[in-house]
């Protein structure tokens, strides 16, 4: 979050170094690729946000946003740490499915409007519903966006593998297909499927939250900053 | 579904007996429950539709639909039938989470577009994403709906209230609490939540696959044919 | 546990109420139904030591102990209790499986060799191996003895049929068959399989901890004790 | 299996190439490293013969087998093969545990008694009882051995980490410590625990059965074969 009284908002803390937050560059490496390997303070994006923004990306460079975007997410339970909670006790989450934060509570909510807003001209409105999936890992967005009647899907299709043709870490699917945990759990990978369906453009985009959803995309990041080949210590 | 046409072609098959389709009731039981009592036949409605129905009619009683419906949806394992297939070998489905039929391929989509045509004026239009949960059972559909400005959430949860106020199978939650697998697994129950966020209203409503949405609900439905009590054998 | 000594040893406190040590009953229903009956002081037996003891009494009732008794359990979650641990914490269950206090380490270790103790001429040995499986709920205790030359397979059955032919709550299976999870999970029900191998008697015992473990087993208790039917809210 | 009629028996079809068996060089790597770079053909050990076999190796090289052994393995699904069938189908395995092949049935036993033959002067006795568990991957044998008073503990471990000291998959644990699949899992190694308690020496050995229980053993194997590193491709 680049402004502070936000942060202070969503954290329920003071910015411990809000000198710094002018500096700090938004870590989402395909997208940010030449800032990151320019600056030595980067900021690791959170799991939502990466798995909710590579799937948006390339649709909005090109198109507008015609109406509110529904997010609903589903992630395995080590996105709610390590630290022993009930919630995260074997026997509440096996067996169970459980949304939480629903609509517009989750911190990564700001996060993810601060960098639409980058990239659209009108302010973007997300809903947001995140739910515990009985899994260790992986996490899947599944997206909805309002279309128009001259949206093409085999344009959207190119559009989406011309952007992400020469990434190591994006896969966009095929026609038909939908992004699963099992297509990136345990790697660096983001899969992103796509569906236009009447006036509905839907995007299944999946992450492993502790790899690209956490401490892999951090080394990614350090692989630029640091002149390293991007893909080192990386599947 | 009351049209033969349609069956075949959602079903892949002639329907066996299309001169009995007048006559059976759909067995929705809060909703059809004067005319199951008298009939002889019930056609006992899907799983995905049995959530998805109960949480939507008492809005759609009062309120038109202005927008395309979202149904993100959540099944348990035991929903693909007890066949063994690869898509439900144990290797395949734990740690995982699979969307599947999504958008408009389901056969559920048109069994509840013909119910919620019986109760709005506009045509109405789903989209519907299923998504395979790594659980033996349970089932949550959080569903997406516009919301007009001058709607009010507390208006919205004595309206659900009021509807079930007698049910004995169906629980309306509180505000800011959303409807788990852990609410309804292993009873007859369907738990309906609600969230009222900006211009859009989210429903959460969840049930147990194998009773409310298949066997516990056709067992109600028998209860009320043969004159017995509606809750006999169930909780 | 009878001796306050002992008690103190494994518990690490001293035993609060001493004086009613020599009263209380051990309330493991199917053996000691009589004095749970008449009195007013149940000590509610563990859940290892539980399907473990109802396995071996008929044997012991019968044939000497020749050797150490081997019991390798397998325990669902909630057996470690509702108190959030890290070794609770669902990522650290889920796709695992960790032996624990294997050995003569658990304090179900000696509430076991007691109760043998009261069957038996000769002091029982046991080593008791349990282990922590990704489940909810179940418990299953699969126990090796040293078998003379002269048992018979069909009289041992046909012993365990007979002990326990009037008991609601205990299943002998048949030949080949093994007790599993499946056989008493949500009952208060214990299945015990047996199989005379060459020199070693294998008797699997299974029991959902959590009733005929825990509550379950409390209420049949209390049942007797107030004069109630046995098996009142029990299934 | 060394000897044609004992496989016809086991695997109830007749061995296709008898005259090949001879040859035939058993791939458990640590103990035949010698033989497998010098032959051009490996039968790749089952997956309980690998975590049982190396267990008892440094043991049965130092002291006789004084009783039956006592084989309690726990297998996850994937050993069952990818076929569907009812057992592996997710709901007949989620939050159930079953043991099968309950005693000397399964045709891991007699490759286990073969290779076990070969290290002993007297012919070893087993006990085997697999279990099915609700994960994935992973495999671990608890495995009961009758001590004699004057074998001590700190020297057993003293032999296990001297046997293994220079391999790059055995791990032997500390005193104490048991092994668990999270020590094993997506690894090719086998990790050891061994407790001596009283007169019984209880041996927990785990491995991924998919990996050192499978294809990682063979590529390990190859590796050899090939005059490749060890250890390449493989963690």
């Amino acid at each position: 979050l680049k402004d502070a009284d936000t942060y202070q908002q969503w954290y329920a803390t003071e910015h411990p170094v809000p000198q710094l937050l002018e500096d700090a560059v938004y870590g989402l490496t395909e997208i940010f690729r030449d800032e990151i390997s320019n600056t030595t303070l980067v900021a690791n994006p959170g799991c939502y946000p990466t798995s909710v923004l590579l799937a948006l990306y390339p649709m909005l460079k090109t198109y507008p946003l015609l109406d509110t975007v529904i997010v609903d997410a589903k992630s395995g339970v080590s996105g709610a740490g390590r630290k022993p909670k009930l919630i995260t006790h074997f026997v509440e989450v096996a067996d169970n499915l459980s949304p939480y934060n629903i609509g517009r509570i989750h911190r990564h909510l700001p996060e993810m409007e601060q960098v639409l807003g980058w990239w659209t001209h009108t302010p973007p409105s997300l809903i947001f519903s995140p739910h515990l999936i009985p899994t260790a890992r992986g996490l899947l967005s599944t997206i909805y966006i309002k279309a128009n009647p001259d949206w093409d899907e085999d344009a959207l299709f190119e559009l989406y593998r011309e952007t992400y043709a020469s990434e190591p870490f994006v896969q966009v699917l095929g026609p038909g297909e939908n992004a699963t945990y099992a297509h990136v759990n345990r790697t660096n990978r983001c899969a992103i499927g796509l569906h236009l369906v009447g006036d509905t453009l839907i995007l299944t985009s999946a992450i492993d939250n502790l790899l690209k959803g956490a401490s892999g995309q951090a080394i990614q990041n350090m692989n630029l900053m640091f002149g390293f080949k991007e893909t080192e210590g990386l599947i």
